[in-house]
């Protein structure tokens, strides 16, 4: 694990990454030390940077970091960068140096199943909260999820789907929802809620490539029961066809293992 | 600063507080070496350790470790617990040891007119957002705080009042709010918002000991301004009378400095 570098596996206390969550993260996955999608992925950090006005490493340090602790192996790297150390006060000091830290894991290991039956969903009693200044970024504040996984790990499903206040279906706990409707590939809306990841950006291109209307759009378990199709994507699983819902089998799996191969095995 | 007990500034990276600000804090005033209110402090920090399913340490370790670090000083203790080191994943194990991290800092100087003539709290753009699962609780997802806080500094003031996506007005980006309104004390209810402070509770029992009625309600800026007295309070500043918002002045004071005085001195 790298600190702002050197080898570490401690961070200040006064770290604002701890003391308010005030940070954000990417989790990729790294094949025979190559950072997939690294391109999107950095893109999205810069983004989420800006967005919480955090000062964004810059990727050739970033890519000498990872190749440091990858090098030629395979398994999934976290990037964190927070605003850094900070005094007492929730108000951000402008001198503050951003922490980056880079680690690298070992990959989970899924079962098979989940790839080619699909999986069973729980449907989440958290209801998720609605913040448009925050939504579609991957920050630290996450303890809705925690408590959403918590929730999955009890009912003993491997994810679960979660939805607003106003019922409108958002995004798995740690991944993002399509639906095929109608011939045409359907995601939740993100503008309030959720973590606009990349998979689902490469969702998007591959729907371009394909010529298959793709858009994010206002959806109703309701409307998820109509669907042909549905399945759930994230950078370190890949994707997962939705097997079965509120009771109700989904059999047709084409476009969703379409779509996965072509998530496993394109570049961008 | 003590770590588990032992003088230390830094914690593990893998700490579930830094990954998703899993774990809960409070800030308190220290007074010649004895904590303030300190059996309210505590019974709120079991009541959020409690909501979270995080172990919560025990009163004699908490009292013994501020002890060590202050001594018979006067000064502003920090107390965070959080669910301890963890895994890669939003699930939480069920075998992690909650971290517990005691720090003492300088306690902050504010101007005497904040206490006296009062102050104009800035209205943040940033609204509020809804979870009644986490709401009341002084949790480590602080991001909203972040902006809000920062709104004020780039506004110039030294409080901002944070509204609801629905206009009800919750608090102060560090304290509670209450209003005097037809000889009855106000304050916004907290069932799907904001934290409920040490500070709030004190004026419910002030408010019962004088024999006024106090109560959580749903409160519009609308109605704000046509309260006599209007006053924020926190567990480190005390309470500080509102002079004006929104463009209107709020003369009264005689409330909010009885009050004012009487949290300073009371010791429960």
């Amino acid at each position: 694990m790298l600190v702002n570098g050197k080898p570490a596996d401690t961070i200040s206390v006064a770290d604002r990454g701890l003391s308010y969550g005030d940070g954000v993260f990417r989790t990729l996955r790294i094949q025979q030390g190559s950072p997939f999608c690294w391109q999107r992925q950095y893109a999205k950090l810069c983004h989420d940077c800006a967005a919480l006005l955090i000062s964004c490493p810059g990727e050739d340090i970033l890519l000498h970091e990872l190749k440091l602790l990858t090098g030629t192996e395979s398994g999934v790297a976290k990037i964190i960068v927070t605003r850094g150390i900070g005094a007492r006060g929730y108000a951000p000091s402008a001198q503050a140096n951003a922490t980056r830290i880079v680690s690298f894991h070992s990959a989970p290991v899924y079962e098979e199943t989940c790839y080619v039956d699909g999986i069973t969903p729980h449907l989440c009693d958290l209801k998720i909260s609605r913040q448009p200044r925050l939504a579609g970024i991957k920050h630290l504040n996450r303890l809705e999820n925690v408590i959403a996984a918590g929730e999955c790990q009890a009912a003993g499903a491997v994810e679960g789907l979660l939805e607003d206040e106003e019922g409108f279906v958002i995004s798995g706990t740690r991944s993002n929802l399509f639906a095929v409707i109608g011939g045409r590939l359907l995601t939740p809306d993100l503008s309030a809620s959720g973590v606009a990841g990349v998979q689902r950006d490469r969702v998007f291109s591959w729907a371009e490539q394909n010529g298959i209307q793709c858009a994010a759009t206002r959806l109703k378990m309701g409307d998820l029961l109509q669907a042909d199709e549905i399945f759930l994507v994230n950078s370190v699983f890949g994707l997962w066809p939705v097997a079965r819902l509120q009771g109700k089998d989904f059999s047709q799996r084409k476009i969703a293992l379409a779509i996965q191969s072509w998530l496993n095995d394109a570049q961008n």
